[in-house]
Order: structure tokens, then sequence, then C-alpha cells
């Protein structure tokens, strides 16, 4: 008898479906199609040379202790170094409060799988990371979305979310993915504190928060919540559960983020992950810990954080000069993305063939909806697109919104401007 | 508010604790202590230049392709490397039946997310591999055991197994973790038959059968499925979910290993994998495949079958000399462990306090037990220690059996040897 194996699948797996950005790209990497789809760094920079001195001095040095099994905790000098980032933040933690991760994406799913019973309820921001929603998911997790403005999540709708029990908060506060938006100075005292009068976690997700452009830099959650409730001389106890990744700063096929947290939470965190991965590749981590423990992740950063703000500038003069009136974007401070808000007849899904035929490529904002969703959103990528790209592409999505707004317009312009 | 940690943590985790090999390994780091406690590879065989050279080279020629992000499916060529691989098997598949992974513990991990919903029985092999048990328990398996003799699991208890409706049967058919034992060709043909024939998936852990020192290779249990239900034209699409390594092949520290599975599991482990860690590390996957792809991989097992079938030898020949009468112990044909049963009045659990005295360390067998469990039994390790160890470390494991079967005989001979 063969299996009817899709008969056999777990109840979770219903909510478990492909993502549709990764779908997308994989049906985007044809040459001639510019790509402001993916969240990927660009990988002219990526530190390959820095990656490979690393490597020769762990192998020649250490070469057998990187490739025999290791803590699942992490490799202990990568584990120093966090808390000594930490602490240059004002966090003060020692070892049992960091666990080295595959990848921030693991955090998520391991903070979900510690926390979520089915049904629990998530507080999110509305939009949120789709990749969040699909850990999430895994855990037949409920949502409560909470909608954003120029300064992050509102705090009446983060009260009202509250009030609704939530298993906890999931929130990037930092250039946020996808809308580019960080939450206020004000904010962010406010949802620490009313998350810990409520007495639910928050699941910070900070990839991006070195990667600013401009404006000064704001405190993470968790240091604002380790001033809120630390005494000098205790390691952290308190509320947030705080994710960090190295995928936008040094990159992602290296599969190395970090979780900070109480004790309490990574000891469970510890215990899920020898069941899950052992622990994460050893080889990886002595690499990069050879690579950053001299400074080379500030020099880095600072070279990418000028590339970043450049595209990020190209773009959005492009959007000033090509897109057609009615069209409204974010104009982040950092991080990676920014989110289009479209005249409310076009639909951004609709949108997308229309794109792809005139080989600009874009997410539609609907996946990153856990709630009532707005179709007329979409989200760009300025970081991996080289320069002369943004203003071509720009320029093509442009011509794209204006026939889909115009359509008879636009043809008579066209066929005036052709020659 | 702090929040009540303990009380927030969700109903699967009750099920889910620490290793004690992993944090009795930890304890028994003290020079001296001669471990045959865990499952290492000897680190001084570990490809140390091998993949210095190689990833010399990927980052060299493709150092931005390495670094960025990659497919949750796996690296194009090393997945063509295992279709090869498993081609030279018999076993007909395509890249859709291939899924690359975080080591093999993620493929238990994987295929319990899949199939388990919470309180489904899974058929184990008695004792089995705790770090399979680890996995289940966070999905809240329940357990049907089945016992084994000297050629695997015996076929009565399969067929009762199978008759209690489990949701899928877990073996390691070739040098089991922990027992050392070898599933025979007729039984692996009758498990793959009677398994089929209840409509039951397997799912094959299968790191060691590469290892082996002596005896003829067998075929693994995807390869007899393949030939049961496989025409000549149209890949896998069995009932066999087959988890391969190269921890024990190249080096843990890699937290590299693979699945091959009918196409629809391997879609939905895709997107499963893509809400926990997105994919696997792409650097390393690319260094491995550099290695592997002109023979090295055949060139390196060659010698590690040589250097730990001699550790096998000298372990077997020092349990004959320094054991004392009643204790006996199975004689492994391959992989890095043998079981060893202790007379009825010794708990291995008990023993081993006075064993650390002694600087020697084994494993109990209780954890490796889903059911009814024997007390009297350990797991030794032969990869790991180094010839003079092993001579050294069975002598005085002798003497702590001795002396714990007749204590005041020990003494006089004892008193009597020393000068």
């Amino acid at each position: 008898m063969d299996i009817p194996w899709e008969e056999r699948f777990a109840c979770r797996m219903e909510g478990v479906t492909s993502s549709a950005i990764r779908e997308l790209l994989k049906a985007v990497q044809q040459p001639g199609v510019i790509s402001f789809g993916g969240g990927m760094p660009a990988s002219e920079l990526l530190p390959a040379e820095a990656v490979r001195e690393a490597s020769h001095r762990v192998l020649t040095e250490r070469g057998h202790y990187a490739l025999q099994y290791g803590l699942t905790e992490g490799y202990p000098p990568l584990q120093a170094w966090i808390i000594e980032y930490m602490a240059r933040q004002g966090i003060i933690i020692d070892e049992s409060n960091v666990l080295i991760i595959s990848g921030g994406q693991q955090g998520l799913d391991l903070t979900a799988r510690l926390l979520l019973n089915p049904g629990d309820r998530v507080a999110v921001e509305s939009p949120t990371f789709l990749g969040a929603l699909q850990a999430f998911n895994a855990y037949q997790a409920a949502y409560v979305p909470m909608p954003m403005d120029d300064e992050g999540l509102e705090i009446e709708s983060l009260e009202a979310a509250l009030a609704a029990g939530p298993c906890f908060v999931y929130t990037i506060p930092t250039f946020q993915n996808p809308s580019g938006v960080t939450l206020s100075q004000e904010r962010r005292q406010a949802l620490v504190e009313l998350a810990a009068r409520a007495g639910v976690p928050i699941l910070e997700d900070d990839p991006y928060s070195q990667l600013r452009y401009e404006g000064e830099h704001l405190p993470s959650l968790l240091a604002v919540d380790a001033s809120r409730c630390q005494s000098a001389s205790d390691v952290y106890q308190g509320n947030v559960i705080h994710v960090g990744s190295f995928s936008k700063l040094l990159g992602p096929g290296l599969r190395l983020g970090w979780v900070v947290a109480p004790a309490v939470v990574i000891r469970r965190m510890v215990q899920a992950k020898q069941g899950i991965d052992v622990h994460t590749n050893l080889y990886t981590q002595m690499v990069v810990h050879e690579m950053i423990q001299d400074g080379f992740l500030e020099q880095h950063v600072a070279r990418l954080r000028v590339v970043y703000r450049e595209r990020r500038d190209l773009m959005l003069a492009a959007m000033a000069r090509y897109f057609p009136p009615g069209v409204s974007w974010t104009r982040p401070q950092g991080g990676l993305f920014l989110w289009v808000t479209l005249p409310p007849s076009l639909n951004a899904g609709e949108l997308l063939g229309e794109a792809l035929c005139h080989q600009v490529a874009f997410v539609p904002g609907t996946p990153f909806y856990a709630g009532e969703c707005s179709p007329h959103t979409l989200r760009l990528n300025f970081s991996y697109p080289r320069p002369e790209q943004i203003e071509t592409g720009i320029q093509r999505l442009g011509e794209v919104l204006a026939q889909a707004l115009e359509p008879a317009v636009f043809a008579i312009e066209h066929e005036i401007a052709s020659p």
C-alpha cells in the first residue's frame, strides 16, 4: 500500500504554506528582471575575503575543534563577544543569557515553540514580517494586529492588543520589515512599560538597527527594559526576548544569529534546540568570531551604511520623479525596505504581472498582514539592486503605475513621446 | 510586573528536557577523564586541511554567492551529488526528492513536525537513539517500543507495533545507536513490506552505514523500498523517509545532512524549514560540495574505517581481558558504539559515579529507552578515545565492575597485588 501522505500530515501543517516571496524570487531570477522583491544585502559587499582569511586561520589553528561537536549554547568566545556588544549598550548579561542560533529566523521559531499553545494569540504590527507569520503559523497561532503610523505601532492599538491577553508581542521596532518605519523613543518606553504591567513578554526582532543612515540611534527594547528593571549588579531578568542576526551585517548564507533573554528562557531554548539541530554550525561560529573580534564588523557596517544610504536616496529621488500622483511611500531612516501605498483603485497583486512584463519585480503587501490587509500596498527593497538598476527599475515601475491609473492618457502620452 | 516564565511555557515543553548525555559530557571534560560517553568522531581525523582548501576555493571563486541567501531546498550541486550517491545504490530520485538539512537531527525534527499530532505513537527500537526521543518528545509523542536481538528489531514485536497504529516507525537499521546492532537482510525486507502493507511510513536514520569494518554492505531501507515499489523510469514515491548525515563522515561541527523522501514529503518539509531556519548554511554546503565532488569522501571514509576498526577491536579485546564474568556486550560490525549488559545486580547509573572517581566515563542505558528500561545496561563509544585510552579506560572500568560485583574479594586481591 502506498502512503496517502497528504492525509498523514499533522494538523499543525495546515497553516504552513510556502512563502509567496520565496516562490516569487525563484520565478524572477531571469536575467534582465530588476528585482526590488527580496530582502537581500548587496552581493558585491559581502565580505568574502575576510571570511576566507578567518576560515584559513581557524582551520590552521583550531581545525579539529571547529569540525567537532560543540555546545548547544554556542561557541563560548562568540557568546562573550555578544555579552560585550550588549554591555556597550548598557545591558548587563552573562553567558546564561545568550544562545547562538542558526540565523534570526530560528529565534522566532524557538520563541514560538517555547511560548505558544495552539490558538494562542500573538500581537503583531500590521503589516509585519511574513517570515515571522510563517514561524508562528506552524504553532497554530492566532493574531492581534496592531496598526502603525509614522512612529511605529500605535499605543492605543497596543493597549487594546494587550487587553486581548496575547501570549507575546512580536515587533521589529527599528526599520521595520516591511514598512521601514521606526518606533519612536516615547513609544518604546510606553511599549516596554505597558507590556511589563500586563505581564506580556516582548519578542524583539532586531536585524536592522545597525543599518542607520540618518537620525539618532535609539535604544533597543531590550535596553529600555534593562534600564527599567535592572539593578547595577544583576544580570538581565526582564520581559524581552531579543533576537539579533549577522545576516544583514555579514551575510545571510552564514545563517548566524543570537538570542539574548532571561536565563530561564535561554535554558529552555537550549533544551529545545538540542532536539532541533543539536547546535549551530561551530565552524561558522568560529570563523565569524575570528573575523569580528578586532573591529572588522564596525568598519564593514560603516561601509554598508554609506552604500545603502546612497541607494535609499536614489530610490526616493527616482520615485519622486517617476511615480504618478496619488502614490505615497515611507522614508525609512535605515534598513533595507520602504513601503508604498497605491491609490485605492490599484491592486498591487494584480499589478505584479504587468510589472514582470516590464522586467521589474516587487512584493505585494498582502502576505505581510496577519489580519485585515490592504491590497494596494507593496514593499520595495533598495539594498540589493545596483544604483543604475534602481533608476531604471523605478522608471519602469512608474510607467506600470501610470498606465494602470490612466490607461488612455498613458497611451496617448506614450505615443506622443515616441518618435 | 515580572513575567512568571515557568508558567508561560507551552504544554509541549513539558516533555522537553536536557539530554543527560550532553550534561554529562560537559561534566567530564576535565583532563585525565577517559570518556567513552559521547558519540563523537576522532578529533585527530577531522579533515581540517581539506575544509581549509575547499573554503579557499569557494570564497575565491564564488564568495558572493556563498554568503548570500540560498534556496531552502539546498545548494543545487550538493543536491545533485546526493542524487548521484543514491543512484549508485540503485535508488532513482531527482531534486524534488532531496532536502539539505542542518545535520541529521533536523531530519528527525522535521519528520516529527510533519507527521506527529500530540499523543500520536511512534514505534521505536528498544533501546533507541536518545536524540530521536528528544526530537519526538517536543511533539508530545507516545511510543511503542520494539525489542531487539542480535539481528535488530524482532519481527513479532514489529507486527505488534504496527497493529497499534503508529504514526511512523523510527529505526537506525545499521550499526544502531546505542546498541551497535544491524538489522539483517531478511528483516529489512520484512520491515519494508509489513510497514507498506500497514500503510505506516518508516523514518530511516542512517548516519553510520558507511562505517562498516567487516561483513557485507546491506542495502538501506530506502533501497529495499525503492526496489519494492519503483518502476525503472519513475522517481522514488515509496514509504521511507531517509535521513543521511555528513557528521560522522566529515565532521559534526559542519551541521550538514540530507533527507531523501517522496516529493510530497520534501515539499512540505521545505515549507516547514522556511519558518524554522530559512535554509541550511550555504557557505558550508558549498565547501562540503567542493571537498567531496572528486572522490575525497570515499578516500577519507576508507581511512576512518581502518582507524575505527582498530579501536573497536582494541576495545573488544580489552573488555575480554578486563571485564569480570557475567558482563556481556554486542560485537558491532561498524559504527561508533557497543552496548554492555551488566549482571542484574548492578545498576549502570549508580556505577557511573564510581567510574568517574576512577577517571572513566560512559553513558548509562536508561535514557535510551522509550518504555520499560533496563538499568543494568550502558553504552560505550570507541571512535573518540585514542588507542592507549581505550586500553587504560577499559581496565579502569573493569576494576569498577569487579569491585561492584565482589567488593570483598576485590579488596583482598588489590591488596595482594599492591607492593
